[in-house]
């Protein structure tokens, strides 16, 4: 059987993005959830993915494990797997790890950008590491089974976390910086230990973190999809896309001033340039999954090695990790 | 006028304790009213302190600047100043900060012995300085007028701290690492570029930074004074006893653990030892003060020197910050 799952999505959800995913036929979603919510915040937004999979349970349904991929497969609807980018739901409590599992979480990352109390973000001046908390923290989400998720850590503490933890970790939505040089990309040092763990890149189809950014051509992205291939591994790669659909720029700024400043941080973007930059014509939602299908065929990939980016990566990975 | 000022007290408190620093003649102290607390559960804790403030209206009243200190010396009161050991309340939004110094706040470490999202703790591994909120954080508490406390934190967090912050810093309570070489004490380059920056250094009474613990003598501990004043400056010089009066050892493991690990961490401690260390018999409480006057004098500080380091330089410092 061969699954299609997009690692990372973060849209503001409505039936008809839904329907999209379904279009593209999506057996599984990573979804974000929240970035800085705390505890109390992250209860009301389930209680909204609870409404959502009420009113489109003919489309989606919470996923637990791997089982749940091939009963979306079968049941032709998406699994959506909980995710958050920043570690705030838990506070300052390890206790919270196994009750946000309880809720679906899957994937947490252990920063979004700045430190957090677990790990150093790729936007800070220095990186220490992965802090005493965090090291806790790790063995506890090792435990009830909470994915490591470092896409906005800093290297040393992605390293440190790939080493710490018993169990593989993934970056859902980064790319290799040899391919565009952003704050967010990864470096081959990095992505090789990564893939000698067994860990999982979800390549990203946000346009900042693309060579060109909007411009960017299903070549040019195929093309790097090859190169990293020969550094992590063909089957340590998949989709992390990153869509955001209908999001408001006002999100945006949000990710990434969450309220640590009173000044305004532009993140990747720029003044000029403060909001979501536009997809590339290729790939403006799930429904690009299909052009991806065909660049890496022309780019010499066979037709298992693409059903493995495509998909079935994250589904060994996710069976792997149970 | 002379003052009388313990600027560090984390007492279980109750009339007798404030009846106690009343009897040392105590004009102000700088009391801990939470470590680990978010900003709700602060709530609750100043709800207790305006009980003991309206309870013994006749020893203690709230503290706002250093005018409260020479009110309390005129009226025979203790003036009490809320500090934070940790920066837990403003958990991770800037705005709090206005908001807790409203509520009385006047000092608050950016770190406690971990990392928090502001600097490195002095227990962690690696030390990465003062974050980008963490920068923000001290320009906003220049700003309102929060005082920068770094006594638990690492060694290059405190010198970006001394660096970044417009006004002078404090290290409320530890002492020289040449004279004990605890985790939490200090080094001489540390204390020379606090003392050239304007900063205060309130020394411990606690038994675990003291050399000899428990058994220190009042001759060593004076000695350490006079030395410690010719690297940091004799007007720079204060006390910050960390007295823990009638606290039980489950306190000290709930500052040391917070919520953080599921496993034990003794901090200072020891798993032999893991409860409050016993005070030395020349400082049991605030009273102590006395013994400490007379250690100074035979050691040879001159009457102004005595005054100011048992209360006249934190008045100062007061007086300079506001």
């Amino acid at each position: 059987m061969n699954f299609k799952i997009d690692n990372l999505q973060y849209c503001n959800w409505s039936r008809e993005i839904f329907e999209i995913n379904r279009e593209a036929k999506l057996d599984a979603v990573h979804v974000t959830i929240v970035y800085h919510e705390d505890f109390d915040e992250l209860q009301n937004v389930i209680k909204s993915w609870d409404i959502h999979f009420k009113e489109n349970q003919d489309l989606i349904f919470l996923g637990k494990d791997f089982n749940d991929i091939e009963k979306a497969k079968l049941e032709n609807k998406t699994a959506i797997f909980f995710g958050f980018q920043n570690c705030s739901p838990i506070e300052d409590d390890i206790g919270l790890i196994e009750k946000v599992h309880n809720q679906g979480c899957r994937f947490m990352q252990l920063t979004y950008n700045n430190q957090s109390l677990l790990a150093t973000g790729c936007y800070e001046t220095n990186d220490s590491g992965v802090t005493n908390f965090g090291k806790e923290a790790i063995k506890e989400m090792n435990r009830v089974g909470i994915v490591i998720d470092m896409s906005h850590s800093a290297e040393r503490s992605t390293l440190d976390a790939i080493h710490i933890s018993k169990k593989p970790i993934a970056i859902t939505h980064a790319n290799p910086t040899f391919w565009h040089a952003a704050k967010r990309n990864k470096s081959n040092d990095l992505l090789k230990t990564l893939g000698d763990s067994g860990g999982m890149l979800g390549l990203s189809l946000y346009a900042h973190h693309l060579k060109g950014g909007t411009n960017c051509t299903l070549e040019s992205f195929c093309e790097m999809t090859a190169r990293t291939a020969d550094i992590i591994g063909t089957k340590n790669i998949g989709i992390g896309s990153d869509l955001c659909i209908n999001q408001p720029d006002s999100i945006v700024e949000w990710m990434r001033n969450g309220t640590w400043t009173k000044a305004k941080n532009y993140g990747e973007g720029s003044k000029d340039k403060p909001g979501f930059p536009k997809q590339p014509d290729w790939f403006v939602d799930a429904r690009g999954f299909k052009n991806l299908e065909n660049g890496l065929k022309k780019t010499g990939f066979n037709e298992e090695e693409i059903n493995g980016i495509l998909g079935n990566n994250w589904y060994n990975f996710y069976k792997e990790i149970n």
